[in-house]
């Protein structure tokens, strides 16, 4: 057998995932048969199964590509300092996750909230995808409350509600605006911003 | 054949869908069979099949069923005049979503965010669901503006961001909430309030 150069075993590893991605973004995971894989990608089952031995293990390996850029997206947002205010931040994160950073230049056209809605979907039935999800999630979450913090800090948000529980809330802005994008089509990055101003422009203090 | 009530009729086609939405819950549309379904509801394959001819068709009710209570619980809410501060208006959706009206006293136990998840992504791959949930997300749209168009002219919230984008902003701030609990485990409606007082209590006039 002829030496097989690692760049050239990447290569061809990146070029299933990325057919993959883009089957299981259009179908999702359950629809897409290991068929529909390998026509995508235009290669034969045994140049597919030398990499991943089931379409289970190209899900896991697809989900947890998805998970970590999502997760980068929401760590890079916090890494200036002072931070910017809630609308400038959480439009960066949006705008990260949304333009699909990991499929940039590969898997082109990826409708990354429809991947994401699928991705939720597989890690309820999928205990290790679900771990992975979490440590994740749990990264961000430290992150975001030193986020939070810095406003109270800065005498720019009420310190008397938890710094977490409005971290939480900032995620779930962003979990919220990726699903309706999902769900009801495209929509710009702005409408979550111009809302967020809205919402930042009452009165947040308590009655009394 | 005997004669068999209306009364009859509907509380058997309830008993199906109620130990349908518990295994759906548990496990997802995908990974339930029939199977499942029946041994769940303790019915014979004919006695189900008379209801629902596939498991497509038991899918597509129990989605039905879902999305139309979520878009009655948020339009419940926007029944007040004049509508409670975001915060207060947000809990009571959440509360009502969470508590999954729809299936009380029927499929208790169902953890409802799972569903929702499962529901979500299933509308992704069946065009006659997904314009259900276009038409129910519509109506909520459009009662959720009128809200915001109350804040803003009672001097509460600048008017000079579109009413409709902090009305997508409020509901996805549910959304995405809604998400966290299904992938990240139970927690308490209060964090979301708490982070919405907190974003409340920031400045969200434009910069200069």
């Amino acid at each position: 057998m002829a030496r097989v150069s690692q760049q050239h075993l990447d290569a061809r590893r990146r070029q299933i995932l990325d057919g993959a991605t883009r089957c299981f973004a259009r179908n999702g995971f359950h629809a897409t048969s290991m068929q529909d894989v390998l026509r995508e990608v235009d290669l034969s089952a045994g140049a597919v199964y030398r990499y991943f031995s089931s379409k289970e293990e190209l899900i896991g390996a697809i989900v947890a590509e998805v998970l970590e850029s999502v997760r980068e997206a929401f760590a890079e947002a916090t890494r200036q300092t002072p931070p910017d205010p809630p609308d400038v931040l959480i439009g960066e994160v949006l705008g990260r996750v949304l333009s699909g950073e990991f499929v940039r230049g590969r898997a082109a056209g990826v409708d990354v909230p429809r991947l994401l809605i699928q991705v939720w979907a597989e890690t309820l039935r999928n205990e290790t995808l679900a771990a992975l999800l979490r440590t994740g999630y749990e990264t961000v979450r430290v992150a975001w409350i030193g986020v939070v913090e810095s406003y109270q800090a800065a005498g720019l948000m009420r310190d008397d509600v938890p710094a977490e529980h409005v971290a939480r809330t900032m995620i779930a802005t962003v979990q919220g605006f990726a699903a309706q994008r999902a769900l009801f089509g495209d929509a710009p990055v702005e409408i979550l911003q111009d809302g967020l101003r809205g919402l930042m422009s009452m009165d947040g203090q308590k009655p009394g």
